[in-house]
């Protein structure tokens, strides 16, 4: 099988979900006051969809690292896709239950959090499935050396472990954990780029979500 | 004319479908009580979309191994391709009638489940007509021998059964039926992978939903 | 520039289009009385559905042959091209309102299937500039001989005119125009593939809707 | 890293966003009285709808040509070009609010332009980004000469400026502003065709929105 048409779907997935966060932006329409006062208040709304907007566009981005070092794509491999993706269509209506609790505060705004932190959650573990897929026979294009497969699952599980965290934290705070997911992605954004641009010899793909 | 547009074009048709899925998922909006009383009661929704979920899934990776094996794409087998993609488009507002009534219990949970096995018994048409196609002229990457066809014919038919069950036992329990349908789903991710693996004798592209 | 861009953003729009057609197919809610009369009082929203679907697949099949036809894409291809994709995304509003009206009979559904034809004469004249396009120039893989160029021609505007004898219609019986329409996408459907099949001497690429 | 994703996810998001616009373009269902009347009420809807669905098609078409000159994708590009398309899902939400507000004309007709505006500045901005990327290294397949960095981002920054000039036009008249960015969408589609087919030397990519 080729990855051809498993990285269209996933790009069409990832595409849709990405546009979809936006659809409900829109504020209500005329008869409900001053549009200035109705954009104003609608910053929980706006904060809520750019986060989510980031994180998919770095899910994807580590997609697209994880599946380019892929040599041999099989039934196993497309069912856990499969199941990555599952997360990434959760994001959309778990954004638009942050964004409609968040700002009323109060266990309901924790509760959103605690939803929001374990789509996540499940989308690391997703990953964390697929580059174990990967570790075994010769499925990589460039096998990694038994003795680096530890410190991979460590640095994957190091990611999973942030958003565990951010599930204990929501359950105190919802903007702490709200602000620890944003904190995430701002990492992911800025670590990358120079670890990129300086050719690093890190290998690339351990570095997923 | 190439299988790369057939392909694109059904990759977009499955990965919309799949991700509006979860469009409807978000639960009531603030001022109806406690948000995790409204998640603990959408477990409903929940589980109709995972298994629609999976359906679509499994049904992309059946097209994905069928297509494959295609050497001609003429304009029957667009017409034919786009007669299963009518199915595979009626699963999301399927589902939505499943998500809403099957709580409910009674005769519109069975009408639901009826119509929802229906979408899949269509669906198991949609692909034993582009395979019936592929058995005649030279339209097969690698032919069948014609004493294969007979068997091919009758597991594809197996296949459809299935949903005629569902259909039949729907009238009776919807949440039988709901459950036969999700046992296939398991049945189908379970049983390709091992397949795969052990590199099989057996035609994959035979084994198509 | 190359063929690939044009046909992928053509592609993700006709496969958007077509399965949000399906988007508002779901009945009403539990408390709306039975199940099975609210999916029996339905039916004129799933014949337009049916329509609509079997419309915009023949458009892709027939912007698949024509575009395949193409030679170079400039600039201004690439406009022509949006505008025949603006009358694509118009199929699904257009759709709503004649699912919405058609059956209520009247005024009313007459000026529905006014609007849902002229959608089509749209698409049918960005088809025609479209290839009105391909014959200067070397546009074409295979440039037409000149005296065949107005028989091409005429051939085109024949396609048009189905849509201006059904806004004729329209306007004394929406149901005649609907399955004037109808009418015209099963001999789409019908007449192509044996054409097809048979290897005709006709250059296909002139048959656009 | 190869541009193929980038390229498929973006036209993916290009070719949702697009089709949603369309999205909400349906009148009122019947019992809202003579449907003639409803469409005829639609107008503003019509035409915000035309110029947005111009404006992702010319940001589509520009983002086409600017890729195309780009030899190495790397993970800064990815999120410059993430950057990108956050200002284009915000597209059809913020036509919506024009849609909504603009024929009331007053106060929230001018905020909604404003909006409006400002999300195509931040277009503008993004895709400067991404073309000052292009200038560094060796990023480009034609590098630029030094000595033509200054002008092509002078024609950039005029770019921008348009839409700095409807924000400001914005604060005093919505129609104004909004006849202002028709006006530039026009101008886009009209100007760049003749330059196409007299294969000017001036080099494309530099010509971007």
């Amino acid at each position: 099988m080729d990855r051809g048409r498993l990285e269209a779907f996933s790009d069409g997935v990832f595409a849709v979900a990405i546009t979809l966060l936006a659809l409900n932006l829109a504020v209500a329409g005329p008869g409900h006051g001053h549009l200035l006062r109705l954009l104003g208040n609608s910053w929980p709304s706006l904060t809520a969809f750019v986060l989510s907007f980031f994180m998919i566009g770095i899910i994807w981005v580590n997609h697209h690292v994880l599946i380019r070092s892929i040599a041999v794509v099989d039934r196993t491999l497309l069912f856990l896709n499969l199941l990555l993706l599952l997360f990434v269509v959760l994001i959309p209506p778990a954004t638009a239950i942050v964004r409609q609790y968040l700002s009323g505060g109060g266990e309901n705004a924790r509760v959103a959090m605690v939803l929001y932190s374990a789509v996540f959650l499940g989308l690391s573990i997703g990953f964390g499935a697929i580059f174990e897929w990967t570790l075994h026979g010769e499925r990589r294009l460039q096998p990694l050396p038994p003795e680096t497969h530890w410190p991979a699952r460590l640095r994957f599980a190091g990611g999973g472990a942030v958003y565990v965290v951010a599930i204990v934290v929501a359950l105190f705070s919802a903007i702490a954990a709200f602000i620890l997911i944003a904190l995430t992605a701002v990492y992911y954004i800025a670590q990358r780029t120079p670890d990129d641009s300086r050719g690093s010899g890190r290998s690339e793909e351990t570095e997923v979500l």
